[in-house]
């Protein structure tokens, strides 16, 4: 039996500063990128891409952070792992946590790679594509993994993105294990249809093994059981892990859990600006609602509000508190 | 008699990155500051207002730089002179600058100070007060300032918070003396009543004997002439030099030139989001149209029809391509 949790997520993930900046659909073919996905690339082509885009704006990112940003928002007891350098970018990454009442103490790397950061590129219709340079959060590894931190949070989020870096997928590993051990939950999102691509055989077992809660969007569910339809994955995920939570952008999202299956619209949006952080701030409603004991489709709900505010403006976190929004939803 | 000149113009100020933030009146006053004004600060009290602020947005700034992008917005040929470092902010800096079409090619500084930075605070009203730790901008001096340069653009453009840096205000006055030689025109912007207050004596000198074209807002002209009402302001100003261009916010702005005074509107604006940059704008509009040889009217149109457009969002800088919003203005 677990002890007394003291936070209610433990998030960890990519530490990345996204540079957003508008573009047309030429500028992003021409860039050799494949829109509403995540690429990797190394620095001189970060700096290919960076030069032949317009100016930008820079704001604290990474998936699981925002996530993790977002339970904070909703009044969670939230915490971040998760590895920046020295440097600018890095200090504005912290500051951007802490300020928002995460708790994040994981040491800045010295010298080697630049903080990470996630080229945006944000075309007229709202979509995101993006390009990633890992940088310092390739140096996560299994000792920034606090023991004790992890049996102290109800719920502990992994990014699958913090497969990509080696020494990371054992942090993943470990913190995964410890989790449990503690008797807690582990939360994945599968973070981007390539990315599965990449990771297929290690996800699968990883959710037959060590995910209690998973997340992930049609394309992702699609790729990771090589389905071409979204009822298709769905059957395939039920009985796979013990709640699933999988969005279709305008169309909702679907939870599974408990032998049911919950289907929830998505919340209105006055005016779609920018997709990003869009999948993040879902988990982050979800994971809310889980710490506290919500039934599946009251935790949906919380997911779709949290989504549809952080659509309605550029950059990947909220702008307003999320605790402020919830009235209507859970009452 | 000037030879054709190359550029329409070129700014010199104070480079920095904006910080901008969310904030209410009572942090505004907690940390000291005075609301809708800029304060300088050194590197530990830059901290403290850092660490007391919510998350942030990274975005380029600089007085000067901002108009400079405005000009190139219109279409103008414009080129920007200041000082960064060579560290991760000076890079956001050059590329914000280089990728709207300004061209930019002053030496970043090595070692000493980081790049300047600009702590904004914007409050729910749309008003910004901010904080500027000027950094690396200090280090502008008379070297940086090219005088085949400054002799080929119809108008040099100075801002009034490059007088506080010492080395600066020599670059200053450098450029002003190069560009009168070359039979250019000179233009200053007061920038802050506080900076008035700081540089008074100095400034009305240069007004009298260097500037041609003097922006203003309402605070800055009554600061410059120590008077407590606008026409009072108005009536020192005629004469003082050839032409004033002098806002007022929402009850828009007065050109005096050539014996002639016009009072144009503000431009409507849909939704107030942040006043950052709109006195920049404002003066883009209007160096570019004087530079295109457009009438004092015009001029004053473009530059409210600029910054409507950059208090309708967050940042400093035009979203879209000032060029593509003329046509209701100057037909």
């Amino acid at each position: 039996m677990a002890e007394r949790a003291d936070l209610d997520v433990v998030g960890i993930g990519n530490a990345l500063v996204d540079v957003l900046s508008h573009a047309d659909d030429k500028l992003v073919t021409r860039l050799g990128l494949v829109k509403g996905t995540m690429s990797l690339v190394d620095e001189p082509r970060a700096r290919e891409i960076y030069e032949a885009t317009g100016p930008g704006v820079e704001i604290s990112g990474g998936s699981a952070a925002n996530t993790i940003v977002g339970v904070a928002s909703f009044g969670g007891r939230a915490q971040y792992i998760g590895k920046v350098s020295n440097d600018q970018l890095g200090e504005v990454f912290g500051h951007d946590l802490r300020s928002t009442g995460v708790l994040y103490d994981t040491r800045p790397a010295k010298g080697g790679p630049a903080t990470g950061r996630c080229l945006i590129l944000v075309t007229p219709d709202a979509q995101r594509t993006m390009g990633t340079f890992l940088g310092a959060s390739v140096q996560l590894g299994p000792g920034d993994i606090d023991t004790r931190l992890i049996a102290s949070a109800r719920i502990i989020y992994l990014e699958g993105y913090l497969f990509d870096p080696p020494a990371a997928q054992e942090a993943f590993r470990a913190a995964a294990g410890l989790a449990h051990a503690a008797g807690r939950k582990v939360a994945l999102t599968l973070s981007d249809p390539f990315c599965v691509d990449r990771h297929r055989a290690a996800f699968l077992d990883l959710v037959e093994r060590h995910v209690d809660i998973l997340f992930a969007n049609e394309a992702e569910i699609c790729a990771l059981y090589q389905v071409s339809d979204f009822d298709a994955a769905l059957s395939r995920v039920v009985g796979h892990c013990e709640i699933a939570a999988l969005t279709r952008s305008a169309k909702g999202s679907v939870l599974v859990g408990g032998g049911k299956t919950h289907v929830i619209e998505a919340h209105p949006v006055q005016s779609l600006v920018d997709t990003t952080g869009a999948g993040d701030l879902y988990a982050s409603g979800v994971l809310y609602g889980l710490s506290r004991g919500l039934d599946l489709a009251a935790c949906g709900r919380l997911g779709s509000l949290a989504a549809a505010e952080v659509i309605s403006h550029v950059g990947a976190r909220p702008m307003v508190p999320l605790s402020s929004l919830t009235g209507s939803v859970i009452g």
